[in-house]
């Protein structure tokens, strides 16, 4: 029985990686690392870049804690368990060229008892210019990733993060989704947890392989000021995303967790304007267009 | 008995004064207006300023709407009635120079039947940088509007600000507060409905005389790049309230209201800076340090 202890080692491992090849991939700036207690129980190491020659602020987290479970979340969980123990990486990156797409990533594990455990996760991408070739290219990747392990896991948690990624407010979804899943075990999958930890091992190692592309592909494309503008205005839609909507973070704020952490998932810089509407027939328009659920990517538009 | 149109009137009336008064202080831009109308009934009129010498943005927004209360309301407010009116004006401004405050209010009636009405609403400055003597200023003006209906409100409600505009995750106020207060009525307060409006109307109408003394105060002080910086980190603070507590606007994206009436609260620009800590005796760290509740800015800094 895998134990938390060796998925904590993993993620702990995989955060490694990852921030080796961001730096390789940015080509200018490295992480800077700060390591931070929680009075609870555990902790964590925060990574972050900034004013890289690609990235302009990326965060890349992990943490382990462990200690007893908040009334508010015993609740919510609808359990009597006093101990909880809980491990993840988070990454969102928010690159300088308006070309190169917003990313997040996220798995983690949490553990009450050996039969109360689960994993949570996703990768979605949220491009300021969509452009088709790329959310191909990703939603192939995610749906190979998938198909290592359950030929129904694609499906299932690309229309889960087509639900779970979208600005009500807005009615448009924050960028082309990706995978999201939670609460996965035995008991909602065909697979042991000896393999959905595996899938999950699987979902991180694959980050760095598609960012990494997705940078290769775009750093290198010009861009206007008009079109900067327009990364801002998609930034302050993250924003509200992020702070209105996302379970994590407000977990995290509810929970007093470490709030440069949490909230390392803003922009440097967000923009609203009022009552904006793209120029008809715009790019801008066409992005538009795209944000909203029920695209097959992988089929529709190859 | 005063009546909702004659409370929608002055309201309307107010919404024109305070516009006249900000475009003369602002000797720049002027408002545009958009008017909407609610699908459940009643609308609205948004008014919006931008780029002027003073006023980087602002909104000034009446609205007077009714309808079938929707159930999650009825739940909140734990009542049985169907039908709903609700008026109001509400205002948001984010001045270009650092020195001019942020300011905001709002007066609001709220009414399902003949006696069970109420009015809510308040005005509180949140200023880049505390300048004493214009905190000072701010506080013993609500004080005297306050005084002249009841000798318990400026306390009671300066109080009730305090505790409302708390970002709790920073464990900071948004600003140095002023006033807030809801659901008044002659059951909580020694006031009657004639007096209780006649009240709600003097704070509307206390808005230009106050903001236009601070901008008149502010407006000409030379500022660097360094401060307009700050101004930008305060302001993702702003958001931060306004997205993650504010009640108007968790109810408006609630009850799917006009997007870009309700977010014209959000400054055009904010910027979020990872561990952000000022330079030790700064005047940014000053600031900081008095964002916190229960200081009485009439007594102890006249």
């Amino acid at each position: 029985m895998i134990t938390k202890e060796e998925i904590a080692a993993a993620y702990r491992q995989i955060q490694d990686d990852i921030c080796k090849s961001l730096e390789l991939a940015d080509g200018g700036a490295f992480f800077e690392e700060e390591l931070w207690q929680r009075e609870g129980g555990g902790g964590g190491r925060t990574r972050i870049m900034q004013n890289g020659n690609v990235i302009e602020r990326g965060g890349v987290n992990f943490s382990a804690v462990h200690g007893k479970l908040p009334d508010q979340i015993k609740r919510a969980f609808k359990v009597e368990e006093e101990d909880f123990f809980a491990t993840g990486v988070s990454i969102v990156i928010h690159p300088k060229n308006p070309w190169v797409p917003i990313i997040h990533m996220n798995i983690r594990y949490f553990e009450l008892n050996e039969t109360t455990r689960w994993f949570g996760g996703g990768i979605d991408l949220t491009p300021h210019y969509i452009v088709a070739e790329d959310a191909v290219f990703f939603h192939d990747y995610l749906r190979k990733v998938c198909n290592q392990f359950s030929e129904t896991f694609y499906e299932r948690f690309k229309v889960w993060a087509d639900d779970y990624f979208f600005i009500k407010h807005r009615n448009e979804t924050r960028g082309i989704g990706g995978i999201f899943y939670d609460r996965l075990s035995p008991e909602n999958t065909a697979l042991d947890y000896q393999q959905l930890f595996a899938f999950s091992t699987a979902v991180g190692e694959s980050f760095a392989p598609i960012y990494s592309e997705l940078i290769k592909r775009n750093k290198n494309k010009t861009f206007s000021a008009a079109q900067k503008e327009w990364q801002y205005l998609r930034r302050s839609r993250y924003v509200e995303f992020n702070l209105v909507y996302d379970s994590g973070t407000k977990f995290g704020l509810e929970t007093n967790g470490r709030i440069e952490s949490i909230l390392m998932s803003l922009p440097p810089q967000a923009n609203w304007a009022y009552n904006y509407k793209p120029v008809s027939g715009s790019e801008e328009e066409q992005t538009l267009q795209l944000l909203r659920k029920g695209i097959d990517w992988s089929n529709e538009h190859a």
